[in-house]
């Protein structure tokens, strides 16, 4: 099986773990990065694209989605490798030092530097409590959606009150027989815009909405066959093909906690004081996913941790080159695509 | 004599210094910055505005002065106070603990908290080897230029090869009978632009250019009166009104130097561990001032310091008040002013 080399390995594609192949790329470093999603960005990309964020210093506003792209331009000329859609799940030391990460589907990496950026973890969904729902997963009862096509031309049920149970009643309702929105208030928390559709919708006796309501039963012999709403006082059993409770995510650290790495309170433990390495020489962790003396879970905070977590990699890496701090302002960017960006404004010649 | 009184006093205007206005307003701290320098933004609005910087994080190319002016108004809702042109100077501990900290033109100021967030420091103009050139500083020698109007209709004699040079050239003919620029090489290294408008005001015989050409030599009575110049193997005597030597600038620590903090390598040292707090407690150094174990003198780790010192300056100031770290994205930003920022799309309304 191929084997992915590369200088610095990255787990999580979040803000810390994307700028983090900026700064290895300004020494030199190539990086590859580890995702369970499918695309970069890890929080800001997936669940809060278009939520602004107010203390990027220097960026007095931007939303979580732009943050990102911004980011994915400035690493450009770096050309990091992805394995996306899949998690680390193994390490391995090797003889001569290095580490061997293999995912959950089998992919096998090599480096001698491990940068988890893991923020806050991967995520598992926060499930309804229904004594038998266990039965149902995968048979009619869908915590995330993942391929749209399974839900055409059937009845669903969405659980939930904020932005995905809003946004996905939207969405599937133009390819679904019937959506039912089921939520245990009769108030919505989410985007204005969201709110409203769904509202126009239920008006245009497109979808359907119970307010109060809460599912509280489910029936079915090999699959999913109809549920229990409790509405006020009463029950009413329903038929549907697929119940969707929407109830948010819990984050969790995953794989990764059985690696031998320190770990308090749901985080890991690094030296703050020099690098931010964990325990296990060779492996760093940063952004939100460490934790040590006064650690604020800021983006801005991941920066500054793997700028100085490269410094550090480069010496593991090259044990006898010598690295000198250079200013971008000064010497500009080289890209591994044969990219520069300089002042180009400054010059040398003679007044004659 | 009027005390400024203020909870955080910041020490330095530059990029370190104005960041740390907002992280202390999102904790609801004010702050009051003392700056040697006529107006904030440090060595990137008065020594490079014009330059790009790269490493920003997710900001791929920004100018220093639009740097600047976007910190200046992701600032703004939290009104920072100023004292500019004065340099702090002494430091008196109060009885309740609290600084009294007098500049150079005796402005006192107060606070329980100081984070000195010098950069490198404020400059000394290098000066020229000129034996006798003390006797004329400030009688025909000026390294700065401070108030144009005092070279009107004067005969002038810059000397130096870079920006500084070019662009004092340009500028101050415009107001002089006379300016002859002195420089001993034959290239000029600065912005293109200036060096194409030095030649142009050259071949249009409205200044002087000698290349290569040094001023070896000052002779007057009580003030400046002419300057002897090294023209390859010829001396020359000129008159001149003024002679300035645009050499650049070296950074020193300044006055601050005698206030009993520990000093390595012209650096304050800080407990990079903790806080960013110097020997004294109350006092931080943060930014390109401080030193530690792994430090790199790059603004995002500027702003990184600033962030972590303002929860411990929270400490010092409400001992008894409990701080909650809130995410802007969450809770927006409520300005001294009145002013809010937050995430208007999101809001809580029934389905009717």
């Amino acid at each position: 099986m191929k084997i992915i080399k590369t200088d610095i390995l990255i787990i999580g594609g979040g803000p810390t773990g994307l700028f983090t192949v900026f700064e290895a790329g300004l020494l030199g470093l190539k990086c590859h990065i580890i995702d369970a999603l499918a695309k970069p960005g890890g929080q800001c990309a997936e669940i809060y694209p278009k939520k602004p964020i107010f203390d990027i210093p220097a960026i007095p506003e931007i939303l979580a989605g732009k943050l990102i792209n911004n980011l994915l331009q400035q690493i450009k000329p770096f050309k990091p490798g992805y394995t996306l859609s899949e998690s680390a799940k193994d390490l391995e030391k090797q003889k001569d030092g290095s580490f061997n990460v293999i995912t959950d589907k089998g992919t096998i990496h090599n480096a001698k530097v491990i940068a988890i950026a893991g923020g806050l973890g991967s995520f598992d969904p926060r499930k309804p409590h229904i004594k038998n729902i266990n039965k149902y997963e995968g048979n009619g009862v869908e915590y995330m959606i993942k391929d749209t096509k399974v839900f055409k031309n059937k009845n669903i049920i969405i659980s939930g009150g904020g932005d995905s149970a809003l946004d996905w009643t939207i969405e599937l309702q133009k390819i679904t027989r019937k959506v039912t929105l089921v939520h245990r208030r009769t108030e919505f928390r989410g985007a204005f815009d969201s709110i409203e559709k769904v509202q126009k919708l239920k008006n245009n006796f497109l979808i359907d909405v119970i307010t109060p309501g809460e599912v509280i039963g489910l029936r079915g012999e090999k699959k999913l066959e109809s549920v229990r709403i409790k509405i006020n006082d009463e029950e009413k059993e329903m038929n549907t093909d697929f119940f969707i409770p929407l109830f948010g995510l819990i984050p969790k650290l995953d794989k990764i906690s059985n690696w031998g790495l320190e770990i308090r309170k749901n985080s890991i433990c690094v030296n703050n004081a020099l690098d931010y390495q964990t325990n296990i020489p060779g492996i760093f962790a940063i952004g939100d996913i460490n934790t040590y003396p006064g650690k604020l879970k800021l983006i801005l905070c991941g920066f500054h941790e793997a700028t100085l977590m490269c410094q550090a990699a480069f010496k593991i890496i090259y044990p006898n080159k010598k690295n000198i701090l250079r200013y971008t302002t000064v010497t500009g960017i080289e890209g591994f695509d044969g990219s520069k960006r300089k002042y180009e404004g400054s010059t040398i010649k003679s007044i004659e």
